[in-house]
């Protein structure tokens, strides 16, 4: 990757969620060169464009590029993906012609062990991972309600971030995006999961309830810290150091938050795909081979695992009734 | 207690719930002189008397006697309590009025720390526990259906089976009831943790599932499994050891039971009070007392913990919209 990132660069973005619409339309409105590949509501996000609003702002991009495959949209330097790691199996032929020699691939998406696949596909050195500390949810295609802008955390794949991903994480700030790029992505992720686990699980798992609803339960709150603590057990095994005090922080910060839905609580009542596996499965897999002790991490994961069959099945039923 | 148990006891038995309804209709149906204290259906019951299908028998006792004061009673030999621990409070003013000077008290309440509250009010000496390994829900007042009569162990409290336990436990015998006197209670009620914490706790947390279902579920069968060990542990740091082959045999019952649910799933479905604290918040209290790990079996007992308080606030909730 010898060649500088361009000013101008060609962006395509993969997915039209929720994180799709809400950077897209930042990066739009900011006069960016945004393509937006989109499996569903082509043409609604063409006639009515992206609009998003945060608690401070509204962001209106009437005119997209929106594209319904990957060759329409051709090689671009930076490639974004927002859609769910459990939708991982069509980037296989997504990716490909998006890409020149020197394309970045940003993924937005949560957990663990969700740059592998994309550099198995795209090879590792040009993978860069982000952790989005964002609190957004997509009402109606293209429309997006923000509850909490919060920040975003670029960092190249198990390397240190490079000129190139100082360059993405650039153009993300001139956007109007918070985001810093570091250099161990990894314990990036580690301190993503103190708050994921606990709080997207435990709001499956206790029946639905929002966050506020979850740290007004002695019990509930009490087990959210046991679960951050095995968490920082686990990371530190890998040499990822967690602070206590940003343990602490994860309980101020949820505070604040209010009546907030996790978004695999969201996912799981709205009977989409859950990020089982990477917010869940794999931290366990990693923390227990490396012989970190994470029993209620490992009694979540079986327990969402659970609800999540019982949720298909019952959806399932619900469609043959149809 | 010196005086031999008489040959025909007065026996009182204190609630008709499922258990109440079937070892009284056993003992009436024996012949045994037994009186029945209800809080309510006193009519029905007098009226229809009590009706017990199990899978091999139809026991019908027609006229029983049923009261509903204890000093309508009087003095018994034996007092049988078949009241849940959460009705404890009430035993205060119930049961002094039943006593002799030698009256043995079983209570059939189900997990540690029952014979504590019924010892501070009738002494310890008379307190004999009993563990009934049994399947059956009241369908009607007075009408029981029993899937699985199963065993009884009963032991003294705090104390070696003396005569007047195996006089008790003979008793029973003779009315149909299979049991039998052990000399070491605490240990026997360990060993039926082992299936209520797992089976009844999961298939609370798991959504309102059947036993079938749990042990068809490759993650939540792991769990029991764990929860189990968990158990067994805690159990031998008091010195009651429960064998490998034990805890097998819990899975190769339950596979046996069928769409089984459980005592405490029923109870937390139907919005009657679930034995919370002696089946979960006790031997989580008792094991942490002496350093043993049970951190699932916590958890198990927070989620539990939350699951009725959300539901009992919906019913409250109900109830003031009527």
């Amino acid at each position: 990757m010898s060649t500088p990132f361009p000013d101008k660069p060609r962006i395509a973005i993969i997915g039209a969620g929720a994180l799709g619409c809400y950077y897209g339309a930042r990066l739009v409105k900011a006069g960016e060169d945004v393509h937006f590949l989109v499996r569903s509501n082509r043409a609604a996000l063409m006639a009515q464009g992206l609009k998003v609003k945060t608690p401070t702002e509204r962001i209106s991009a009437r005119k997209i590029q929106v594209y319904g495959s990957a060759n329409e949209i051709g090689p671009c330097d930076l490639v974004i993906i927002a859609t769910k790691a459990t939708a991982n199996e069509a980037l296989k032929s997504i990716l490909p012609p998006l890409l020149k020699p020197d394309t970045a691939v940003l993924t937005l998406q949560n957990g663990l062990g969700v740059e592998e696949p994309i550099a198995d596909i795209v090879g590792p050195g040009r993978v860069v991972g982000a952790i989005c500390y964002i609190g957004c949810m997509r009402t109606a295609p293209g429309v997006v309600s923000c509850s909490f802008p919060g920040l975003m955390t670029i960092g190249k794949f198990g390397k240190p971030a490079g000129e190139r991903t100082q360059a993405v994480a650039a153009l993300l700030r001139r956007a109007g995006v918070k985001c810093n790029a570091q250099d161990n992505l990894e314990a990036q992720r580690w301190h993503k999961l103190v708050w994921n686990v606990p709080f997207n699980g435990l709001a499956i798992v206790a029946g639905g309830i929002t966050t506020d609803v979850l740290i007004a339960d002695e019990g509930l709150k009490l087990l959210a810290r046991r679960l951050m603590e095995e968490i920082v057990e686990a990371a530190a095994k890998f040499g990822h150091e967690i602070s206590r005090s940003f343990v602490d922080l994860q309980f101020e910060r949820t505070a604040m938050m209010g009546a907030y839905r996790p978004s695999s609580l969201i996912d799981f009542e709205e009977g989409r795909d859950v990020e089982l596996e990477e917010i869940w499965g794999e931290p366990v897999r990693r923390a227990k081979s490396v012989g970190a002790a994470v029993p209620r991490m490992e009694m979540l994961y079986w327990l969402i695992k659970q609800r999540l069959a019982a949720r298909n099945a019952a959806l399932k039923a619900k469609a043959r009734k149809r």
